[in-house]
């Protein structure tokens, strides 16, 4: 910087930043460092990104993935070698197993002294190998770069940044403080990155007309929406087919939202059986063939592993890069361009044929009427179902590992809603960090009037609540945290050990968490509630549903009540185990 | 549990409580999760072994860390796999580089589940390796087992621990849910873990030899203690051989509070080009022979690496596992036991005739007088000193990562005051967390009247603060936390980017904090103060000599006011590097 520059190059960092604002990124998440703050100067310069500063860097990383699941676009963050890259690597792997777009660039010791291994702050023991963090974050990434040639440089960012798409997963950009400055040709920002996946196009056509015939032959389809369609960008070509489709279609606990839940061929979330009565069934045993698109079959998507799915030759699925009909396997056929494929195939063939005599309406049997019904108190039979109601178009509900997650796969959202939650890798504090990235995006998207309702347990709280201090010093307005107070860590409590004193947290006093983490007096506005009357006064008050400043309401619960679907999987999965060892010990 | 058990065995958990309360070991660190919840049922049977339970994984590790350097033994914490255990990492990769015992147990799936490679919670996509996390951590521990074999898992306990301790380097015991109660012989636990590592005693003894020939033929020899002489538990036996030896005594930045700072001997702290005018040039220019001990050359305890020693010949340096006089290096000869044998030598042989004629008593030139001595505002030139100064014999004082650590060398403490820093890591943070942990620990060891001094800068606080709510929920009384609000993160305002935004920080309400982590309103006390006689006032005033809760102090000062070891270092460093470019450039 200052030097006379050749006008045809750039600095690599200001590549760097321009390239990640052509992917539509404006925020970028992560806590500054030594090594990161000549980085971290370029930002300004890059009409439209802005740094946000995060106050750890576990919640940077929660924050970027929740950005990223809102926009579309990855979400980044910036460390410093060692100390904020390891502490983010747990935010990192939930983005990875959870399929999140996520740029982590970390600002290195310069080339010298790793080529002298010498012992710099951040760096382990005596002699270190300052590259040794590189090799601790290999399991939660798809592609990484160092950018320590400028000749390689400007070409290396762009494989990560491709490749960060085609997986939909972390990336990771080591930048030493010596290549910050380092000029390259700046007309390579003319020519866009390619993000697509190169589909093998008769792959796609052969899998396509497999799925018509299926779709010919069986009388009775089903299809399950997952989680995955949302992660590669096909949310929109899924409604479309959905729309041309019209067979009984369900999603699952982690890919709710992604299908309009007013649709009269919607019939709610399927998991396994730990689903409401008739909807196992409806697939099943009354279906003939279902179609599982961008599937996650882990434990608590699929009600603990207990779905029982008709014969193989029924069965197609839709992977983030095959696609498989009965037993056939078409691979190198990519989400996006198959359901492009498809639903142009069914435009211009016949589709109506296809569907119209598949469109069934069962009527499922009404869910029981919960025992607990008529309480005036809040309880988990009432609270999930009441949030969805009260969320509108343009809204971002955030559910917290725990009674949240298991709780809000039987509230109804309306179109328009969306719903972020971490179930798979299930890491209890990301809900805090997520929502405010979710929050971030959800403003820079000019989302008139969108809310983001952050819902978290008191003991899921504890572990990120930092992040309430970033909401309020970027200004949010846009964001109500529901804090569920049911003292301590429930969900353990209904697993094992209801009395044990590990499962009991440190008592806070929620009602000042927003003025602590700076939130001016006079805005401040923080309530509790302990019954339904209670809760719907709040929620229905202008300050809610006319939202203008964040807003903390803490919503008081037994400590043992737990979400029916949360009992019913621990059940099975218990009977599971006892089954088992009956059968270990009969040997 | 429950079933009838052969009183020769007890289940495997319990031997593992059992062996670490061995140890010394009375609080667990760590925060529940449902892979580990059997395993912590099993702490309460331990006589004085308790569950602390942490605000996050992260905190839980730093907590262990504090401990451990207070108690000697390790600290130990628990987490779940996955989630957990990476949240943890960077709390762990701290204590391998600066050498602290740590014990991370990890709740893991089953081993049924693991070979099935089953999509459970907390695992990394498709197919998943249960056990990948463990790659994870490779770099950050010096020994790992899986307690997944009844008949070797007491084996592997013991093995582990012992590695803890001849490294003093964490260790990694990965416990999978079916293997908590498989019963084991309970008779092992009568023979206890070897935790001395076997030094090469004829190695030890031509080390000891060499050394005293070497003091016999130099004049004026010159000692520096430094920090690995602390964490490998020979404090005492350094103290020992200081007053048998007499010499000029330095420590460091990172080696600070091993040595009695009130004995004549003791000339302050060595850092390089970093120090206080005379000391480098009593060691480098004046000292014929220099004795570094448990020494860490990184370049935050090396004045950036500005040391400039005598000759090979004129040097001794004794590490952890190896003593090398002159160009000779003799291995496997281990800190304590060569300290140990050094101070016998001296006892049997004529040690006056060694030492006194070295006992040189050289007037250091008076520090020069700083330019803002007469400030009535709080200075960095007056901070660290007054604190050190109203240390008491029995306080532990803690120094978070920035100006506190680069200006507690100015301070001179009271034999007695433990102080605690992470120089060589340097993750800010560290220092809430771990201070809980060293209050612990000081509770613990009943010191009565034992006050932890926690200062940390208010950004530093940001990362880790929830740890606030853990002491509160202890009921810890015996802390004092200092919060330096410099507006933001001032040694990085140094470095680079004064008036950077990414340096600015969410603007807390400091005052608030404890009320809103959980202290009784009545018991709360938290203060604010902008002045030296308004910092005395509180300082010395009842509630804090003696200490009967827990209480704030938030210190204003100004946000570009610099310790000067830390603006001189910066100067080095930036000239060094002007230099290379200057050489690289004229090539």
């Amino acid at each position: 910087m200052g030097s006379i520059r050749d006008p045809s190059t750039m600095p690599l960092a200001a590549y760097l930043w321009r390239r990640i604002r052509q992917l539509g990124v404006q925020s970028v998440m992560g806590v500054p460092g030594d090594m990161n703050l000549e980085l971290l100067d370029y930002i300004d310069s890059v009409d439209g990104l802005s740094w946000v500063g995060n106050a750890n860097e576990l919640n940077a990383a929660y924050a970027a993935d929740g950005y990223s699941r809102v926009k579309g676009c990855p979400g980044v963050l910036v460390t410093t070698m060692g100390v904020g890259e390891l502490s983010a690597i747990n935010g990192v792997a939930g983005a990875y197993t959870e399929n999140v777009k996520l740029i982590h660039i970390v600002g290195t010791t310069g080339t010298r002294a790793q080529k002298a291994r010498a012992m710099i702050h951040h760096c382990l023991g005596v002699d270190p190998d300052h590259r040794i963090y590189a090799k601790v974050s290999e399991s939660v990434r798809v592609a990484h770069c160092w950018l320590d040639d400028s000749r390689t440089a400007p070409g290396e960012v762009d494989r990560v940044i491709r490749e960060c798409y085609i997986h939909s997963r972390p990336v990771y950009i080591f930048v030493p403080m010596d290549f910050v400055h380092v000029p390259v040709p700046a007309a390579l920002l003319n020519n866009p990155i390619n993000l697509v996946p190169k589909t093998d196009s008769e792959a796609c056509i052969s899998a396509t007309n497999a799925v018509i015939e299926k779709l010919e032959k069986y009388s009775a389809p089903a299809i399950i929406v997952d989680a995955l369609v949302h992660r590669f960008g096909a949310t929109g070509i899924m409604n479309t087919l959905l729309e041309q489709l019209q067979i009984l279609t369900f999603t699952t606990p982690m890919g709710k939202s992604i299908v309009c839940e007013d649709k009269p061929y919607f019939y709610g979330v399927y998991n396994g059986q730990v689903s409401l009565p008739g909807v196992a069934d409806a697939i099943e045993e009354e279906s003939d063939l279902v179609i599982d698109v961008g599937f996650v079959h882990s434990d608590s998507n699929t009600g603990g592993h207990s779905r029982n799915m008709p014969s193989t030759e029924q069965c197609i699925r839709v992977a983030a890069d095959y696609v498989q009909v009965g037993h056939a396997r078409y691979e190198g056929v990519y989400l996006v361009e198959f359901l492009t494929r498809l639903s142009s195939s069914l435009t211009t063939s016949p589709a109506s044929h296809l569907t119209t005599h598949k469109r069934r309406t069962p009527t499922l049997p009404r869910p029981p009427v919960p025992s607990d019904a008529d309480s005036r108190h809040i309880t988990q039979s009432w609270i999930w179902k009441r949030i969805g109601s009260m969320a509108r178009p343009g809204d971002i509900i955030i559910g917290e590992s725990g009674t949240a997650q298991f709780g809000f796969s039987d509230a109804t959202f309306a179109a328009g809603v969306r719903y972020i939650t971490q179930i798979y890798f299930g890491s209890i504090g990301y809900s805090v960090p997520a929502g405010f990235g979710a929050a971030v995006a959800q403003g820079e998207m000019q989302n008139e009037g969108g809310r983001t309702i952050l819902v978290v347990g008191d003991g899921s709280l504890q572990l990120t609540v930092q992040e309430i201090g970033t909401m309020i010093k970027m200004g949010l307005r846009n964001v109500i945290i529901m804090v569920i107070n049911n003292s301590g860590y429930t969900i353990e409590r209904a697993i094992h050990g209801p009395e044990q004193g590990y499962n009991d947290i440190a008592p806070w006093n929620h009602q000042l968490l927003l003025s602590a983490f700076g939130l001016n007096s006079s805005e401040v506005s923080s309530r509790v509630v302990d019954t339904k009357e209670g809760f719907e006064e709040v929620v229905l008050s202008p300050e809610y549903t006319a939202l203008n400043s964040i807003q903390l309401l803490e919503v008081m619960m037994d400590r043992m009540d737990v979400p029916w679907r949360l009992q019913a999987q621990i059940d099975l999965i218990n009977e599971r185990n006892a089954r088992m060892k009956m059968a270990e010990s009969g040997r």
